[in-house]
């Protein structure tokens, strides 16, 4: 009983999306499980050679075992043995660990037969993660918006104007998510939550249309880029060269250290090559990421393991 | 020299969209201007018979004031004489102020051929008023987002499913806007302001898409209503009942006293006859306003002036 899976990354709160937005990126994490044996092994590959947690601690792990409990399958008499390899950047803001949640739920669902609806995965998912924003676009696809409702969590595809493209710039360094998240305040002056509230309207009606001022107004996020940046050096410099090479607007790809732009599209190739300068000129050689397309969610198979997963080539 | 005009009523916030989200509504200020004479003079009916403000401090005289200061016009040396009569409640959270500012605006820039874009009548209309929030829809018609931006205001036209039904009930009495205000908190928890963020984002896709339960989510303010609604006697059964009766949601009209639900097209009879019964149970006698099609936008024309100017027919 084998199945494969794969899951791209995804860049959450697009500045004022902050916990509901997210969108999925050109890169993927692909994995194969094969059950027999006892316990849960692992093999890494890629980036998440960098990862050091024990297999029974492991997101794939956590993932695959609560979707064998949703689905009222019992793995704890049989093993299962994962191979993943991965080239979406671990720690940077990219969604490493909702993939790798999604991909252990969805690996789990195809080889046992589960049958979890999707939305099921993503409440499982969102469970181990803590928040709806990585999760659902590396299940959906594209842009998504995630809302907790009295009905359950929705998550609703967001219309993305095919004028505009994502340019992600990677650091060889990452950012502590939990850290990020202490650095937030308990209290906010009511009028920045009302100016937080309008840009948070503003990223989706400007996704959907292209409007890059509502765009630029939607990344100047003030719910947690401003007390957040500073963890990020050269984030300044970076975001000022995005915008001066024709950006609508710049930030922190989740929690950092990635920094994400939205550009027109004939001004992306300037924008991307601007921010890689801006960070070079501060003594960091980042990584570009384009997204130009819509980049679709997670897939799972079920059938024979491929015995050396690699990242599939961009579209 | 004479032009008139024709402005909607408007209902602002929807719920989370608190000072950037409004939409146009199936009720009218028409106006007509006679210039000539010393003064601004002003003739009132409809239910613009209860306002009692002195001519030249009418919003119909501030809007039309700088409109001429806009375009260049100096409307001192010479007098005018606005009809006006409108059939929007006043004070209630329908934006008869927005309707008065705007319609002096618009006379004014069609009588003296000023040429004002309408980007200019909102930018105008927005310092008189304080909040884009009435003006934009009032101005454009149909449900618009406004947010400032670094390139100036933008007023942004939403899509509006058209499965969905607006229902307002409207008391007799008042709420003052400025006392609303002044109920609100200096400063909020942070999770607050995320889940405020949240659920505009909500009213925006909400309101595209027709999802119920992200409209539920939206119309669940955070960030105004907890601190108003005390203030409208009958909110908590007035909503309540929509909701029984099969709406999305209901929140106050902008600061209130009115209360506006969405609803599925096919409840929207039964939300109306709820709401009405819910206040009729509490001793108010509400009067039931639906809006069920894209209401236009303001409209101005140079001519001879209309002698009775009258609320046109619902289209």
């Amino acid at each position: 009983m084998t199945a494969r899976v794969r899951v791209p990354a995804t860049s959450a709160n697009l500045g004022a999306g902050f916990d509901c937005v997210g969108i999925a990126v050109d890169r993927w994490l692909v994995a194969a499980v094969t059950l027999g044996g006892t316990g849960i092994s692992i093999r890494r590959r890629g980036t998440l050679n960098a990862v050091r947690v024990r297999a029974d601690q492991d997101l794939f792990t956590r993932g695959f075992r609560a979707a064998c409990a949703a689905g009222g399958a019992s793995p704890a008499g049989g093993g299962a043995t994962i191979e993943a390899s991965s080239d979406i950047p671990v720690g940077c803001g990219l969604g490493s660990s909702a993939a790798a949640i999604v991909a252990g739920a969805l690996l789990a669902d195809a080889a046992l037969e589960l049958g979890l609806s999707r939305s099921q995965i993503l409440e499982i998912s969102t469970a181990i993660e803590g928040h709806p924003d990585n999760v659902a676009p590396a299940i959906c696809g594209g842009a998504v918006l995630s809302v907790q409702t009295p009905a359950g969590l929705v998550a609703s595809s967001l219309r993305v104007s095919p004028a505009i493209e994502l340019l992600i710039a990677v650091p060889p360094f990452p950012n502590s998510t939990k850290a990020a998240r202490a650095a937030l305040p308990q209290m906010l002056p009511h009028s920045d939550a009302v100016v937080a509230a309008g840009r948070a309207a503003a990223l989706v009606q400007g996704l959907a249309t292209g409007d890059g001022a509502l765009l630029g107004a939607a990344l100047d996020d003030v719910l947690h880029v401003p007390f957040r940046r500073a963890r990020v050096p050269g984030y300044d410099a970076v975001v000022a060269a995005a915008q001066s090479a024709g950006a609508f607007g710049a930030t922190l790809s989740g929690a950092g250290s990635a920094i994400l732009a939205i550009a027109p599209r004939e001004r992306s190739a300037a924008v991307g090559a601007a921010m890689i300068a801006a960070w070079r000129a501060a003594g960091v050689e980042a990584e570009l990421i384009r997204s130009a397309r819509p980049v679709p969610g997670a897939s799972a198979h079920r059938g024979p393991s491929i015995s050396h997963p690699v990242p599939s080539e961009s579209p």
